[in-house]
């Protein structure tokens, strides 16, 4: 008999037996690459940027010709022709001179300094006055000073962003290997079970976890494909798991893991050999039911048959196992500060997800339970996230900060 | 001369502007919608659950027969045969009998409380003896609980979630009508501009922003596409709008926007006609040299060349605008609570956006702006959200509570 396991428990096996799964790399554009994991360190093969640019849209200047200058009493400098953006001639200037610069444009040789067009005054003389001094190294981006050569541009691991795209972009590297996308089997098990496309009989009901667990693993940004509904019989899962196995990196084996069902998921995680079943039971409210295996060396789980609880499952735990299996670890995860509407009670022995709405209000977000009986799938859907009570925790207080993470 | 405007006089104009945008439907399955926008009301076209159920594995009994009972004297029970999952067959209990019934299992006609196994003593002689009383409806979830006949499912202009996919499952629904996506169209402009996948000359820079705001967009769930680098050349610029205007929703136009440059933008956007510029120059940091026109129904935005205003303008004001004309508001945006590492000072007359790590320590997340220069892209890349310091702030105090915008 399995021992319920707490999710920090949970967490830690998961950590331990998926570690170190190996994914293939894909070469892609960096515009298609967002989400995606760099499999590889990325270093500048050049100082960004290649040149000292100006920050600002000024004159270009030999500081210490300004020091001392003001409004009544302005450093007087001849003016050298404009600089041009993207003239690729080198300009100098020297002691007693200035040249316009535009933003961005190259600083010239002997020039440390870029003042302010605001502080310039233009009469059309062939002078331009400085009204304030400049520091050596104002309003200028040195080359280098970006990106160094050889610097890490992108870690092994990292998460791609748009920002990572315009790092690489600055580079000059338009393509980036990563990790090929984890790849999710769904299996649904139920005598009760139609498909939900179809019109249920008397006591069935419609196969909503093809469906939802689906949607998860494409809006988690990882592959999915369902291998059918299943019914509660031990060799046809057995044959649609060994198959799912061939294609799929996981496996998502839903309903069955209840104690009142046949519970053929546990039998076929250990038919399928070593290290079989690792998790039976997990003491969180919903999802208790779930049962994670490992069949060579990929995770089987039985996710709860009921819809709510195995989308809450999904998010707490195969987020994690998918975000283990592709070796990275989240910061954080993205929630919003909140207070509580109501007391509520909780003090059951598991770690307990709350679904809650939120409420925008001049004092923050209200955070308010979802009216209606536990585990209804309409419930889920009006909620606008969940609020985590920890084991132990007796409940929440009205008025009380909360995190709700967002689903 | 346009005067500039407050990022809240900003988001007025767009939504004066661009908020009933016409989107064309496009049907999906419901799995490869989530993110998407539904574009009609869905409602049931029946009760879910179909049939009473049972939300534990138990005893189907009249509650009334188990008034009073307890440990010490159980109530007893006749044993009625169990009820198995996706049994039709009608069946039957009345006073002085139980049923087994699994979770999700029908109740049978004549029941009115299931009473978990847990409370049951099952001697084999043919009877259950009951030890804790059951109120009437106790662990049922009634025909029509979840979603009644009628009832609305899903709401027009709901971003669809997993959840939805669920709900959607739920009542039989399988495909769903979503507005189509929005498409951006990228012009890039600057005389100093080379492809990024090229090496520039001496005073050259690569052109960041079409991978950038490329994947910022395909990021944010729209469609995009790059239409070049077009000099600083006034008709040049005009017929590359013209084309994107074509096929595009919105057309992105970076660089050029600065005073120093040619400023060729709004001049192309006055060019296509009314109502032409709306905005020009907006009160943030980074980002003030932004433009926002309107060529016949669509939005033609001036983005500041430089790659981190461009990022940021997209993040704060484009992804506004796409929400507008997607026709939605946002409850909120994902973030996260933390505590600033150390004074920082703004007061800069305009609403900041300063880049920040995040670090997790016991008292909660550290945030610390991003060292270096502003402006560099290497910064944005290592900062994990933004702080938004409101115009006439004077800055943030070491310790202060501040909301991370996660980007």
């Amino acid at each position: 008999m399995f021992e319920v396991k707490s999710i920090d428990e949970t967490f830690h096996i998961i950590d331990q037996a998926f570690s170190n799964y190996y994914l293939e790399d894909e070469f892609l554009d960096i515009r298609q690459a967002v989400g995606r994991i760099a499999s590889s360190d990325i270093f500048s093969k050049e100082d960004i940027p290649g040149f000292d640019r100006s920050t600002v849209d000024g004159y270009a200047v030999v500081s210490s010709d300004t020091f001392g200058c003001s409004g009544t009493y302005p450093a007087q400098l001849e003016l050298s022709p404009e600089i041009l953006m993207g003239d690729e001639a080198v300009r100098f200037i020297s002691t007693g001179k200035a040249a316009y610069v535009p933003t961005g444009g190259r600083i010239p040789e002997g020039s440390d300094s870029v003042v302010m067009i605001e502080y310039c005054e233009d009469p059309g003389d062939g002078y331009i006055y400085i009204e304030k001094p400049s520091a050596p190294g104002s309003n200028i981006i040195f080359k280098g000073d970006d990106i160094r050569k050889d610097a890490q541009a992108v870690k092994a691991g990292t998460v791609l962003r748009p920002q990572e795209a315009g790092v690489l972009a600055a580079i000059g590297i338009t393509g980036v290997n990563v990790k090929r996308k984890l790849r999710l089997g769904i299996i649904s098990t139920g005598d009760e079970l139609v498909e939900a496309g179809k019109i249920p009989g008397a006591a069935q009901i419609r196969d909503v976890n093809s469906y939802s667990i689906y949607a998860e693993a494409t809006n988690y940004g990882i592959g999915a494909r369902f291998f059918g509904i299943v019914r509660d019989n031990f060799k046809e899962l057995l044959e649609t798991t060994k198959i799912a196995l061939q294609e799929c990196d996981i496996i998502a084996i839903s309903g069955g893991s209840s104690v009142g069902n046949r519970d053929e998921t546990p039998e076929v995680i250990t038919a399928l050999g070593e290290p079989g079943v690792l998790i039976h039971g997990i003491s969180i409210k919903p999802g208790k039911p779930t049962i994670i295996g490992k069949a060579g060396k990929k995770p089987v789980i039985g996710l709860p048959g009921h819809p709510v609880s195995a989308m809450i499952v999904f998010k707490i735990i195969v987020r994690y196992l998918i975000d283990t299996m592709n070796g990275i670890k989240r910061k954080y995860n993205p929630s919003l500060n909140a207070y509580m509407s109501e007391n509520y009670s909780s003090n059951n022995g598991r770690t307990e997800y709350l679904p809650v709405s939120l409420v925008n209000t001049d004092k923050g977000f209200l955070a308010q339970p979802v009216p209606g009986k536990s585990g209804l799938i309409a419930t889920l859907s009006r909620a606008d996230g969940y609020v985590e009570i920890k084991r132990g925790c007796e409940g929440l207080l009205k008025g009380q900060n909360v995190d709700v993470m967002i689903i």
